[in-house]
C-alpha cells in the first residue's frame, strides 16, 4: 500500500499546470482547502463567484482564479481563464489514495492462462478468470471479480468488489468504482402461456476509453449484439443501463437514472439525476435532460427537457394533484365557456 | 472454466426447437445474428414486423418466423407461430458462457457442516456458511457468499458477488446476478423520543422456482414472517423490495422499481421501470404499472395504472409545471364563471 | 458461527423490559409472532389499532399492549403505554442471527499494520487494509474490504460484501448492510472543450454513532472537505448520497431516494422512498418529503412537501397528461374568459 505525497513549490505549480504566477515562488503548497478554510501552506481556488468575498481574507498560501480578481486576492494567485479546469488538474497532484502493491497480491487468484501488462496491481481476494488480458498499470480493487475474456485497457482502475461478467471489453484510462457490474444478463424473457422464458443473453458490452463508472451502477450485457459505451462517457452512482444501449461519446449522466433496452443516448449529452428513460428511443447529440424527467418519446433535437411537477406543501400539493385528475374535464369546460361567452357577446346590447 | 460449443444442422435444430424446417437440412448454423448483421453460418429470427423488410436480404443461413412469411425470406426458415419464443429457446443453444469448474475451487471457503447436492460449482474465493444446504448443480460465483442455514434447491446460479444473509429459502432453477444482496434487515424502527431504535428483523426471505433476480437487486427479510417471491417472477436490476413484500406467481418487474414494506403485489402483474409502490397496498393480479408511476392505493383491479406527467421543452415545461401549483385555484375559476356564465344567461336578451 | 438461544421467563422478560407483567410469571416464551399467527411459547404486541380485534382470540403465550386494551387480551400482558418501543427492545432477545467466530479467519486478510479491538469478529475472506483501526466488538463479514486508514468505532458491524475506501471514518455502534459502498469518488469533473476532466475527491466521509446504512447504498467522499452523516441517521436500502451532503441527526431516509451534491439535510427530517433532492440545497430541520417527490429548492421550515401526480388509470392518465401540457394556455384562457364575462356584466340588463 503506497500513498504519494508532495509539497509544490509555486514556481513548480504554475509551470505543471501552465498557469501564471503572482506571488513569491519559492512559497510551498502541500493540500487544497475551500477559501473559507484553507490555511497556510494551502493551495484554493475560486470557480463560483459567490464565494468572491472570501478571496480577501482567505488565509491560503495560494489561490487559483480569474484574472480580473487578482488584486482582491490575500495570497499568492495562479492566474487562468478557467479557474475550475486548472482546480481539477491540480487536485491530482494533492491525491494521497493509497493504491494495492504493485504485483499480485498472494491472497488474489488469477487463471494460470490470464495475461496481465506490466506494472498491474492486484490486491487480496481479486479474482481474475481463465483467457482474461489486462494491459499495462491496471489497478484491480480487493475483492473485484473479472470474468473470463474480458480485455481491459492500459491504465484502467478497477476498485475494490467489482465485478465484471466475462467477455468484457474496456479501453484505456477507465475507472470502475465498487459494486459496479458491468454484462449481467439484460433482462430479455418471452412469454409462453403466462410463464417467463429466458432469452441467453449472447452480446457484451463494449466501454471506450476514458470512461468512468460510479459505484452500484449495472451496465447489462446486450441479447445479441452489444451494449456500447462511448469514449469519455462519465456515469455517476446507481445507475442502471439495459441491454443494447447506446451511449454516445462525452457524454454525462449523474446519479439513480435508468435507462431502458435498446435506446440510444447521443453523444455530449447532458443527463441529471433519477432521470428515466424508456427503451427503444434515440436521443439526439447535446440533449440536457432535467431531474427526475421521464422520457417516453424520441427526442430528435438538442435542447433541454423536462417532466413532473415542481414542489409543494403537500396540504396545497394534494388540492392541486387531485385537480390534476380533472385536467382534461376542466380544459373542456373552458371551451364550453367560451362558446357559451361568444354565443352571448354576439346578442349583447353594445358589445 | 468450461465453455459450450456448437454447431447446429438445421435439421436438428427444427427437431430440438420443435419447428418446421423450409430449406436444406444439412445447413449448419453456429450462431446468432440479428437480421441486419447476419452471416453464413448464423441463425436469425423475425419477431417485430418493423424488420419484415430485412428478410429479403438477409445473408443468415436460417430465420425463424411466422408461416405467413416464408415466402419473403432469402434464406433457409424455422417456421412457427410464436417465433419469440423459439428464439428465446435457440438462444441457449448457442450460449457460450463460461461457468466455474465442477467442484469447489481450491481458494473458496465453505464450512464444515454445509451440505452441497452433486454437480456443484464453487469459484474461487466464494463463502458458503456453516449449515447451508445446496442442492444439485448449484453455481456458486467468484466472491459469493451464502450465509448460515440458507437452502438453495437444484439448478440455481449466484453469480459473482452475489449475498445472501442467514436462512435464506430459494426454490429450483434460480438465477442471482451480481450485487444482489438478499435477506438483509428490513427498515424497520421504533421511535423513542427523536431516538431510533432498531427492531431486530426476525423473519426470512421464500423464494420460489424459477426465479431471476437481476444486479444489485435488494431484497430484505421480513420483520417477523417472511418477504415472499412467487414462481416465476423476474426481476430486473437495482430493484428495491422492502421487508414482508409479497410478490405473486410469474409478475414481471423492470430496473430501478422500489416496493414498500407489507406491500402485496398480485399474480402475473407487469411493473414497468423506476415505478415507486408505497407500503402497506394491495395490487390486485394481473395489474400492468407504466413507467415511473407512484402508486399509493391499493388497486383491487386487473387494468394498466400511471401517474406523472409528460415531457416537454423545458422552457414550456416551466410555465405548465408553475401552473400546476394553481390548479385547485383554476377549478374554482372555472366552476365561478359557469355560474356567473349562467346567471348572465338567463338575463340575455333572447338566449 | 454461534447463534443466540433462549427462552424466557415472563418474569424475567417484564423486568428486562421494563413493563408491568398482568399473568403468570412462570410462563415461557422463545420466539416473537403476530397475533394471527401467534401460537403457545410466543410473544405478540398490539401497536396498530387495526388488528385489536385478534386480541381476543390470538394463541400467543402473552402480547406487549396498552393498559387500555388488557382485558380485550386472551394471553398475558406485557403492558405499556408504547407497545412499538417494547416490541423493538424485545425483538432483540429473539434474535437469533448467527455471528462470525470470535478472531479472525485464516481466510481473511489483515494487514499487518491494522489494529483490531478486542472481539473483533472477522469473517472469511474479509480484507483489512494497512493502517486501519477497528474498536472492540466489530463485525466484518465475508467478503467486506475495510480500505487503509480507516477508522471504525465499538460495536460496529458490516455485514458481507460492504465496501469502505480508505479513510472513512465512523462512531460506534452503526450498522452497514451487503453492497453498501462508503467513500467512492464524488461526481466531480471539469469540462474541457467536450471532455470531462476528473477532479480527484480528496475529502473523506465522516459518519457518526448508531447509524444505520441499508444494503447497496452509496456514499460517495467529499471533494475538498468531508461528506458528514450524523449521529442516528437511519437510511434504508439503495439510497445515493453524493459529495459533501450533510445528513442531521436523527433523520430517516427511505430507499431509493438521491440526494445530490453539497445539499444539507436538517435534524430529524423523514424523507420518504424515491425521492430526488437537487444539489446546493439547504433542508430546514423537521422537514418531511413524500414519496418520490422531487426537490429543486431549499426548504427553510419544517413541514411536509410533495410533487408528482396521483395514479390514474392509464386512459384517464393519458388524457389529463396531454393537457398538462395546456395548463399554461388553460390559466390565460381562464384569465380571457373572467376579463371578457366582467365586461358583458357591465352591459348586462339588471346585473
Amino acid at each position: 500500500m503506497a500513498a504519494a505525497q508532495g509539497s509544490w513549490r509555486l514556481a513548480d505549480l504554475a509551470q505543471t499546470l501552465q498557469v501564471e504566477l503572482r506571488g513569491d515562488p519559492a512559497t510551498e503548497v502541500s493540500s487544497l482547502a475551500t477559501l473559507a478554510t484553507a490555511g497556510p501552506g494551502q493551495l484554493s481556488f475560486l470557480a463560483n463567484p459567490l464565494y468572491r468575498s472570501q478571496l480577501a481574507t482567505t488565509r491560503a498560501s495560494a489561490v487559483i482564479l480569474a484574472p480580473s480578481l487578482v488584486d482582491e486576492c490575500a495570497a499568492a494567485a495562479l492566474v487562468t481563464d478557467n479557474p475550475y479546469l486548472i482546480y481539477a488538474r491540480a487536485s491530482h497532484l494533492f491525491d494521497r489514495r493509497p493504491r494495492p502493491d504493485a504485483g499480485i497480491h498472494p491472497r488474489a487468484w488469477v487463471a494460470p492462462d490470464a495475461a496481465l501488462g506490466p506494472g498491474c496491481r492486484v490486491a487480496a481476494n481479486a479474482v481474475i478468470d481463465s483467457g482474461a488480458r489486462l494491459g499495462a498499470n491496471v489497478e484491480v480493487g480487493p475483492g473485484t471479480v473479472i470474468g473470463a475474456h474480458c480485455q481491459i485497457g492500459d491504465d484502467c482502475t478497477l476498485h475494490a468488489n467489482v465485478t465484471f461478467y466475462h467477455g468484457v471489453r474496456v479501453g484505456q484510462r477507465c475507472t470502475f468504482h465498487s459494486g459496479v457490474v458491468i454484462g449481467g444478463d439484460g433482462f430479455g424473457f418471452a412469454n409462453e402461456q403466462g410463464r417467463w422464458r429466458k432469452i441467453a443473453q449472447l452480446g457484451g458490452v463494449r466501454i471506450g476509453n476514458d470512461v468512468d463508472v460510479g459505484a452500484n451502477t449495472t451496465i447489462d450485457r446486450g441479447a445479441i449484439q452489444d451494449t456500447v459505451i462511448g469514449d469519455g462517457v462519465i456515469l455517476d452512482n446507481q445507475i442502471q443501463i439495459a441491454h443494447n444501449v447506446e451511449i454516445g461519446e462525452g457524454t454525462a449522466i449523474a446519479g439513480c437514472t435508468g435507462i431502458a433496452g435498446s435506446t440510444r443516448i447521443g453523444k455530449h449529452c447532458t443527463i441529471a439525476g433519477a432521470v428515466g428513460i424508456a427503451g427503444h428511443l434515440e436521443i439526439a447529440d447535446r440533449v440536457h435532460l432535467t431531474m427526475r424527467s421521464a422520457i417516453t418519446k424520441s427526442i430528435p433535437q438538442a435542447g433541454s427537457y423536462s417532466s413532473g411537477t415542481a414542489m409543494s406543501a403537500t396540504g396545497e400539493w394534494r388540492k392541486n394533484a387531485a385537480r390534476f385528475r380533472q385536467l382534461d374535464t376542466m380544459a373542456r369546460k373552458i371551451q364550453h365557456l367560451e362558446k357559451q361567452l361568444r354565443a352571448l357577446q354576439s346578442v349583447a346590447p353594445d358589445s
